[in-house]
This record gives structure tokens, C-alpha cells and sequence, in this order.
């Protein structure tokens, strides 16, 4: 078991927001994630093996095993802080995840690497449920009602079953192989569904709680919106989850890191750093990527110049079109890139007072602006700490409508009184403009392979687009993976030749 | 997608054995597998950074981290091949697996690697269900029985859960996270409890050919015996495929690697090799091993002497005893060692001609030398591919009984014409003397944290010790990762003292 490696060193970001009964709204958050200084070299006109723009879970990934690997490593970032999508906040001895946070042994890239670090044992279960209520909360068209937690699971997992249940076998014959999801060709058409036309498909077999259930849930999972949110994508994470809404619901929403996401980033970020071959610019936007055929050049917002055989950008899908790329990613315009991930999603961080509020969960659906509430355990004075999900349906930026926030949090349950809030608004983000990546119906037969694709002396690696646990930390581990062995095998080639 | 690595580059291990029709019996297989010339390099004084003992996925694994970080390698290997309990025979351009086999998504450490090297789409359903009979017959104390697959996995499945269902929750409270399996205190007395002790329990509630399949699955899932072999090891599995049986079918037994083990294995050593920084021995086994705490002395059989900074050692448990250590592995004495290991099982491959059983499966028990049997598809001139596989219980070395081992085969379905078989015998062979591990009751508690701990300058690393997937792949290459690591570690931090 291993301990938390950088505990006390802190900045603050300029991102994130808390808001305090006390102090209202402020911007910038507390975090291990902050890299200071800000660099630790000078523009120059080295030619690196590789440049690496961003320093999300990809970045790190593909900077530490090209480093360690001898090459030459420029990574260039453009907010303060390693982690992109996932970063811890800190705050009075409290963590707070700030985006991606579960963590599962069935996600193989990201267990690889927490087994490396000998961190296997240094996940948690997010609550405890001994302590608090321990019971679910729908608030519906119909009012209120409580249940026990197996009773809202056992109606989930019907309502789940007969949406995937779309071959009459539970998608094991559509989907036999997660990371081949075009092996079956009957089943590729499915990509057209929307959610909403899965929905509409089995309307007749839904008893009305089991759809307020299950559409929350798909809202949820998927931060997106029924009516655009491909149906293909949550069989895939089905499949992935061995056919089973109990496996997936461990996989996706139960275990969290014990010492933070951050801490874990930084071990990548501090190997990469101990094998010597590391630079880096943080605050360091990228404007512009010309692949030369003999070299790349790359162009920060700041007016830097740098140079390098080899490009791996790893800037999400939706902030792809932020850079310009020569020659262009073709086939990929602004306009498709901005059609495929449908996520828009929240995620609020609330603390109230009583620790009965711990291990409960809500739903709020279809009315409020939050549609999913879970209890994740106390903070060390026994308030509860609870996590609030927004969709793309219904989205709100909280920091534009602070009370509509506070409304819709108390929404799930009487007993909530918001002592603070913390969270970050991905939406309006300009490095992310959205959510984990869940992609739009067609989306992944039209482009998963376009952007998966080979283009010269430059890689697009991102989560989102990976080809198993696509939108999760674990997928960015795979595409930064990927795309260090594909850069490190043509540079050798080259070398060679 | 990528395409074999090796094909073309085929010799003739010692190991392993074919019988066919008109021969009889042969000993050796051709391998990709071997390694010739068996050295790329001289005997020498030189200090190498790390040896490695031992040129299975673990060895293979930790050869090829250290020596991309730039660390200099001697691998020795008492076999003519690498892979360990692990190979692929290509015999008529046809593949089998003389050892490990199955390759699963939920498997991290195994998935990674696939992943790194492009080979998730690489992998098969071990048979074409369409094709052939795609049935299930039991032959047991009450005779022949014919079921469809279905009613099988039914039956399997209700037994398994029985079993499983000891903490009146299918095993998810005692075992919440597998990786940390003494994390409910209440549970780790249950470490005491064998196979044999679990059924004993419920057998009140288990309907007699409940108990046939449970029983006969139990032996093929673990190679070993109801009296020995212990419980806690299959709820642990059990809850690493996400508590169903359904997953644990597909996870142990369902998919293969397209272009075989062999080739998968070779791309760890091309890997290692390309580095320029890998010498190795092969038919070159070790006698001792001596930590002088500068550095470390290894003795081979033949004579050679070598020294490194540090060693890591991936010889199996049951042959641990082979070499002398010096200072001794503490604690662990030969018989500790020999008790720990209860798997002694067969797997031997089938040739029959119609390919009516190649997707057929069989249990014959308890009156067969052998268990289980399933149908793996066809060879490419339509014939049943069969794989057969027995256990301690009723064990038996084929090699030194063919016509008894004909007749047990035959036993599991009166079509069986049987025209070739192939197989190894691990139990006989003094570099594993025995199968995958599976621990016997009490082991895990007792001896899993003395193997895992760390001793100076030499790492114990193996499968049959991982925390994760033991005994599988997955935790070969888990345990190769580790020892890297550990290493690199190491030498990093003595190099800055």
C-alpha cells in the first residue's frame, strides 16, 4: 500500500469555483495538480523527439513512457495544472473530485498502472453504507417516492435489461467483443439509435417508474441527451461491464482513488520528470501544428516556436478545432467534430450538515436541472458530502445561476442545507467545451476510425476516442499508451533507415 | 489490427509430446517459441544491471521494462524457449495452446499489453457455436446425460451461486475489492475452508448433478483437488468476474489469441531485444542465486557464473526449491513451498475427424482420469479440435499412459475417434512440476505476503503469487510490471546515494 506522494505541496488553480453560504462564489480551487513554476526550461530551438500538447491522463501517459524510454519530451499544456478532465481539490482537509473520479480493476489500462504504482489497495468504496439512510429517492412526475436501495436497483436492472435486451440476448450477440464493435455486422446499424429510440422501441415493456429510472440512469451514465446520445455507446460500456448492470454499476460509480486522482497523475508526471528528458509549459495554449514531413512545428497562443519529430496532441474532441492543424485533419471539419460528443454534463460537489444524507442516493427526473444525487461519505466533521450529476438535458452552468443550483440541489431531498459547493463548469471550459466523451448516434461508425487514424508525423490521442473504455481515465491511459508505443516505434524505424 | 510477428520462424522445442494413429508417441513440438542460437552473447564478468531468471510473461515482462529504461540485462532461461507455462504449438498449420491459453478484457495487466501492441481485435471465441453440435453431456455416477449449453450454464450457474453464497450476499461482502481479499476481517478465516469444506456445507442444498457440475467445474477451473485446494482462491476469481458466472465462463474459457500465445510473447522479447540491451542464455537453468548486498551472484547448472546489481527471480513455486538462495528465502522451506501449489493438472488436445464436437463440451466425473473436455473448432480440414483437461484428483501423466489416457477421452464421447493428441506434461516437468497455481486452504494467509515481500536485492516475482488474476497470464505480467518497477526504483535511488 502506498501513501499519497505530494500531500503538501498545494497551489491554487485559477479553475474550479466554490461557493460558501458565508463567502458566496469564488473562483479557483486548491490543488496538488498545479504545476509551479510554470515551466522548467526556456523557449529554445531544440528539435524534440516529441511534442505532447496536453497534460491530461494521455499526455502524462505518453510523456512518462517516452521519457523513460530516452526520447526527448516537450509537453505542452494550456491550463496551470496536470489531470485535463480529472483533478483533485483539496479544501479544509476534504477531497473533492473535480471531473473523472471512479476507479475499477475491469478497466485494464488504468488498473495496469495503479498496479505499477502498487496502489491496488488504495481505492475505497465511496460511502459507507452503515452509516446514514442507505435508501434511494425518486422525485418524479408522480411525487415522491423512498425505496431501498435493492429495491431501486432491482427496478433499474429490469428497465436496463429489457433496453439493452435489443438481440434477445442480452447484447452478447451483438456486442461478443467490447473492443471490436463492429465485429458483428447485423449489429452496426444499431449505431443510429439514439437512446430515445431504443426507449421508444420498448416503451410498451416499461413500467413508468422503471423509465423515469432508467432515462435518469442513461443521463447520468452518458451526460448527454436522449434525443442525440447513441444507444451503441452504453452497449459497448455494457459489454465492457460483463452484460451486467450490478458490474456496472461497481465499475462506474463506486470506487475512488484513497489519496485523489491528482496524487495518482502526479506519478505519472514525477517519473516522466525523474527520467531527465522532460520539459514542459503549463499556461502554454497551443495555436497552430504544421506537420513539415521532416519535422513538426508547433505554435503556442504566447508566440512560441517549437520543433519536434513527432506530435502527440491529446486535446478533447470538442476543443480539437481550437488548433489548427496543416495539413487539416481532414474529413474531421468543425462542424462534425462538434456533432459527436453529446456531453454536456455538471458535477456539483455539496456539503450539508447531517451525516444521514451520506449514503443515501436521488434522482430528479424529469423536471430539475440535476438529475442524479449520491451520497459520498462525510467529511472528517460528519457533514455529508454529496455528488450532483447534470445532463446535457436540462443543462445548467451553476456559477451563471447560483440559486437555481441551490434549488435544484435541494430538489433531491428536504433534509439538504448547502453549506458549500464545489464544482467545475466543463462546458464552458474553452479546453474541454464538455463532459467525458459519450458519443452522438452514427457518430462512432462515421468517426471513430477517422480520428483513430495515422496522419504523418502527428497522433490524435484522446479518451475520446479510444477504443474500450472510451470518455474514461482508463481510455486516456490507452491512447496515451498507443500513441508513446506508435511514436516510439517510428522514431526507431526512422533512426534505423 | 495487426498479423502475426513470427510465423515463419519455427523450431523444434525438447518439450512436449504428439501421439497420432500411425506414430505413436513423439516427444518435442515445434515453437515459435524457441530461441536459436540459444545466446546472443559470451560468458563474462560483467556486472549486468538486473538478471533475470526465468523467460515467462514475467520474466518477458520485466526483461522488456527495464531494458527500454535504458538498464542492462541478462536473461537466463533453463528451458530452449521462452513463454513458461505458457506456448504455442503450430503443427499443420494448426495452433494449439500447450499451456495457457485464455485471454480476457477484465484480465488488466494481459489487456494492456494486447492493447499496447494493437491486438485487441486479435482475439477469437475459441469455437463457431453455428458449427458442429453445440451441446453439453455429463457422464456421471447416474450415466449419460445430453443437455443443451443453456441448461448446463443453468444448472452451473445455480450450484456456483450456492457455493459462492456464504456470506448470504454471492460473495460481495467478504470479497468487496478482490485486490485486497483480507480486507473484511470477518473473512479471511474462511481461508481455511477447502473445496471440499464449502460443499460439505451445502450440500443439503444441492441437487445431485448440481453437485456433479459444480464439482467436476471447480476441478478443471482450478487443477486441483476437493480436499486440498482451498475456497477463498475461487471467491476471489469469482468477485475479479464482477460475482457471475456468466463472466467467469467468459473471462477463463472463452477467447484465444488469433496468432497464438507464442506470438504474443515474442513481441515482449523482439521488444526487450530491440532495445540493445538484452543478452540472454537459454538452456541454461540456474543453481543458486547469492545476494552479497553490493551485488548478486548467479550460478548456473553448467557452470557459468554471473553478477548483477539485483535479480529477479520468476521461477514457479514448485520449483522454487531448485535453486539455492543465499540468504534463504526465509520461512519458506521446501515442504512450505511444495504445500502451497495444489494444482497438478492435464491438458492434452484432441484430434478427432467430424466436426460435430467442435463446439460440443463434456464433463466425465468422478469415475474419469480426466474432467472436462470442449470443443475448440476446427482445423483447417474440418476436423474437431478438442481440449481436454484433467486434474490432481485422479491424475494422470499421459505420456506414461496412452492407451488409459485414449480410453479416458473416448469416455467423454463415444464419437471420439481420436487421431492425434498433443499436450506437455507440466507435472513431470522439472521447470514447473505442476499446473497454474491455485492455492490450497490456509496458503494464501499464510505464505501470499512472504512471497510478495521484499529480500535485498533479489525479487520473487511470479503468476503464483500476483495479487490480482494468480496463476493466470494476467498475473504473470502484473508481477513482471511490478519487479520492473521495483527495480528501476531501486537503482535509480542507489544510484543517487
Amino acid at each position: 500500500m502506498s501513501s499519497s506522494i505530494n500531500d503538501s505541496i498545494k497551489h491554487d488553480s485559477r479553475e474550479g469555483f466554490q461557493w460558501t453560504e458565508g463567502d458566496g462564489l469564488k473562483q479557483g480551487l486548491p490543488s496538488s495538480s498545479v504545476i509551479q513554476p510554470e515551466t522548467n526550461t526556456q523557449p529554445n530551438n531544440n528539435v524534440y523527439d516529441t511534442i505532447i500538447i496536453g497534460a491530461g491522463y494521455t499526455g502524462l501517459t505518453a510523456a512518462r513512457d517516452l521519457t523513460t524510454s530516452g526520447l526527448d519530451v516537450l509537453l505542452l499544456e494550456a491550463r496551470d495544472r496536470i489531470g485535463g478532465r480529472t483533478w483533485t481539490s483539496t479544501i479544509d482537509g476534504h477531497q473533492y473530485e473535480i471531473g473523472g473520479q471512479y476507479v475499477h480493476w475491469g478497466q485494464p489500462n488504468l488498473w495496469r498502472e495503479l498496479s505499477r504504482y502498487s496502489m491496488q489497495q488504495d481505492i475505497d468504496a465511496c460511502f459507507d453504507p452503515a452509516r446514514g439512510l442507505n435508501v434511494s429517492t425518486v422525485f418524479t412526475k408522480d411525487g415522491l417516492i423512498t425505496m431501498t436501495k435493492a429495491e431501486n436497483g432491482a427496478i433499474l436492472d429490469s428497465a436496463f435489461q429489457k433496453f439493452i435486451n435489443i438481440d434477445g440476448d442480452f447484447g452478447k450477440s451483438i456486442m461478443p467483443l467490447p473492443y471490436n464493435p463492429t465485429l458483428v455486422p447485423d449489429a452496426v446499424h444499431l449505431d443510429k439509435l439514439t437512446l430515445k429510440d431504443r426507449i421508444d422501441q420498448i416503451q410498451q415493456d416499461l413500467e413508468p417508474l422503471e423509465r423515469t429510472l432508467l432515462e435518469g440512469m442513461l443521463l447520468s451514465l452518458t451526460g448527454g441527451q436522449l434525443e442525440t446520445t447513441g444507444f451503441f455507446g452504453v452497449v459497448g460500456l455494457w459489454a465492457l461491464c460483463a452484460y451486467s448492470s450490478d458490474c456496472l454499476g461497481r465499475a462506474v460509480a463506486a470506487f475512488k482513488l484513497r489519496h485523489g486522482q491528482s496524487d495518482f497523475a502526479q506519478r505519472f508526471f514525477q517519473e516522466a520528470l525523474d527520467a531527465q528528458k522532460l520539459s514542459y509549459f503549463f499556461n502554454c495554449p497551443v495555436a497552430s501544428v504544421k506537420d513539415r514531413g521532416s519535422q513538426v512545428e508547433v505554435t503556442a497562443k504566447n508566440g512560441l516556436h517549437f520543433q519536434a519529430k513527432k506530435v502527440i496532441c491529446t486535446v478533447p474532441l470538442n476543443v480539437l478545432s481550437n488548433i489548427v492543424f496543416d495539413p487539416p485533419v481532414q474529413e474531421l471539419s468543425d462542424d462534425v467534430l462538434a456533432s459527436i460528443n453529446s456531453n454536456q454534463s455538471t458535477k456539483l460537489h455539496v456539503i450539508t450538515p447531517s451525516d444521514a444524507l451520506s449514503s443515501w442516493d436521488g434522482l430528479t427526473y424529469p423536471y430539475n436541472r440535476l438529475v442524479h444525487a449520491s451520497g459520498e461519505g462525510t467529511t472528517s466533521s460528519g457533514a455529508a458530502h454529496i455528488v450532483c450529476f447534470g445532463a446535457s438535458y436540462n443543462h445548467i452552468d451553476p456559477e451563471d445561476n447560483i440559486e437555481e443550483t441551490l434549488a435544484a440541489v435541494k430538489m433531491f431531498h428536504q433534509d439538504i442545507d448547502v453549506k458549500s459547493m464545489v464544482f467545475h463548469d466543463w462546458s464552458q471550459d474553452e479546453y474541454s467545451k464538455g463532459g467525458w466523451c459519450s458519443y452522438a448516434a452514427t457518430a462512432s461508425t462515421k468517426y471513430l476510425g477517422k480520428l483513430r487514424a495515422s496522419r504523418g508525423n502527428v497522433t490524435l490521442a484522446s479518451s475520446d476516442w479510444a477504443l474500450g473504455w472510451r470518455g474514461f481515465i482508463d481510455g486516456a491511459i490507452e491512447e496515451g499508451t498507443r500513441a508513446a508505443y506508435a511514436v516510439k516505434t517510428e522514431l526507431a524505424m526512422e533512426a534505423k533507415a
